[in-house]
């Protein structure tokens, strides 16, 4: 990995964070933050917080997002992400931005409380669209960090059509409208609870989660739960589907996590035959090409002859653990040199 | 705690985020994050770089620094501070910052590791002072985040004038350079281990460390060991015995912790008539009065009716742990008042 110059923001994982100080030279700042799904945005609104500021110089800004079991070395996932403030073609949409924050720890609630941040969200965002009033004609898609994207995503997005269509009577037909009329006198909290209404809007929303939500699912659906990255993922995989149909797009992405901590935040792209063009980003990625080679295997019963097998498995230049020592220093082999890299040294 | 509005950038301790959660109104945003003892001044300028970015929208932010044991609900000491962007009495020279990054896990290197972050940041700090060489004489306070202030202060102090030496010969007199020069054929890996040179640093040192950090010196001494915390008790140290002297100063803030992360910044003081002028500060902070009114108790050996008795020692409106429950949930109670409170209920 090299770099013209570097500042780590680094999320997660302080393994992650080990490995990168080793890599990469010059002058860093920012520390491995640990904390649950909404650390990965913390991370990264922080870095663009500080590539706006005045403390700004020129530098880099690198985010990771890992869901990381240290100990085992066994990372779920991982999406990282450079800040730059030149020829963007992601433009961070700053003022257009909405928080919430809740502290939960009863999991029964969890759904609510999830769609409570969503709803909050928007309403927040809405309010900072200072221009018009803002609803679904402003966005072209919606990317949704759910950890579990068959369970959330569905109601979440139908909650999002909902806010939208309370705020903008104008976004929905007649026709659409009629079928909300049973449901206007329902309190927010009934709203949460009410199967009929999550119905209707389905029914409704169907359109709208087909041209928004659809082209983001790939990823998080192949790979599954991703924690903290799962909202990147679904980014990625816009890009991957439409690179060639997004200039000009605003999209909106919603972060939740940390129980519950959630952001909605907007961001515009652009295409630009820099280095940086969504059609170069979409080539390095090469998401299709990634989920084609990926191998299946099962750790469960495997004898210590057939986890060396797996190595056979890694492209090359991929790092991976070779041991602990008893001051807890971590060794890396890398696939294709011999010998030991251990950490910090 | 009532604030105009909020924005929680909450750093190292999650029970305190729950239970400012619970206290405080309107949109908040932010995330507590949990780290070591740099993690504090992550926090801090995250949320300076917030105030400086583009998606900052008039709300103060607020950076609480613990050293939490969770499960004991047990705070070894805490401080905290607002950013504001108006009529400021403290001032981020954002420009003015040196940051270093290494990774340790032996403790054996841990002194020599502090030494060269220090160097390192201070070398970058000067880097960034464009207008003329940096040296000693351009800052008035030196603060030091020491977590062991008897142990690092000095040795730590010592390296800063070196280093402001190697730089600046202009910065002291030729008597002090010749004492000096038996010296400069060392590496800086040799000078990090040298007693003879300490000892010649301290002695040259003496009235430096008199002038610009004795003043920093009161609380860290007085309360011991406050890890992320005690770079702003010693700030506070200084705000506390000189604030009638204060304005124009530049203080230099070293922030050193996290194994290794560090960063070296500027600060200017400013005096003016407003809620927050230095001398306002000083006197709500009450640093005399706090150290005056404290209790020596000792926890080992008590009975519950003894531990009960410790309440009384609590000032009013104090918050404290009362049970946690099956969920994890944790009720306080606050002192003065009957009932529990549930966080985040």
């Amino acid at each position: 990995m090299s770099m013209r110059c570097e500042t780590v923001w680094v999320h997660c994982d302080s393994e992650t964070s080990r490995l990168l100080r080793r890599r990469l030279t010059g002058t860093k700042s920012g520390v491995a933050s640990t904390n649950a799904c909404y650390g990965g945005t913390a991370a990264l609104l922080n870095c663009v917080n500080w590539v706006e500021g005045n403390s700004w110089d020129g530098r880099y800004g690198l985010v990771i997002c890992t869901a990381a079991r240290t100990r085992e070395a066994h990372w779920r996932s991982g999406s990282y992400c450079y800040v730059d403030r030149t020829n963007a073609p992601i433009v961070f949409e700053s003022k257009l931005r909405g928080s919430h924050i809740a502290h939960v720890v009863d999991g029964k609630l969890s759904q609510t409380c999830y769609l409570m941040a969503l709803d909050s969200c928007y309403k927040h965002l809405c309010n900072n669209f200072l221009l018009l009033v803002f609803c679904v004609t402003h966005f072209n898609s919606l990317v949704i960090g759910s950890k579990n994207l068959r369970a959330k995503s569905s109601p979440s997005m139908m909650r999002t059509t909902l806010f939208s269509i309370l705020h903008t009577t104008n976004s929905i037909d007649e026709a659409a409208k009629e079928k909300f009329t049973p449901f206007s006198s329902l309190s927010l909290d009934e709203s949460y609870q009410s199967r009929d209404l999550e119905k209707v809007s389905q029914h409704l929303a169907k359109s709208f989660y087909d041209a928004k939500v659809q082209p983001t699912t790939l990823v998080p659906k192949e790979v599954g739960n991703m924690y903290t990255a799962s909202l990147y993922a679904a980014f990625a995989s816009l890009i991957h589907n439409k690179h060639n149909d997004l200039a000009g797009n605003r999209v909106v992405m919603f972060s939740y996590g940390s129980g519950s901590t959630a952001t909605m935040f907007s961001l515009r792209l652009c295409e630009n035959q820099s280095l940086f063009s969504l059609s170069s980003i979409a080539s390095v990625m090469d998401v299709g090409g990634k989920l084609k080679a990926r191998h299946e295997v099962r750790s469960k019963g495997l004898c210590d002859e057939q986890r060396g097998g797996i190595l056979d498995l890694l492209a090359p230049g991929t790092y991976y653990l070779k041991e602990v020592d008893s001051l807890y220093r971590r060794f890396y082999g890398k696939k294709g040199d011999d010998g030991s890299i251990a950490n910090g040294h």
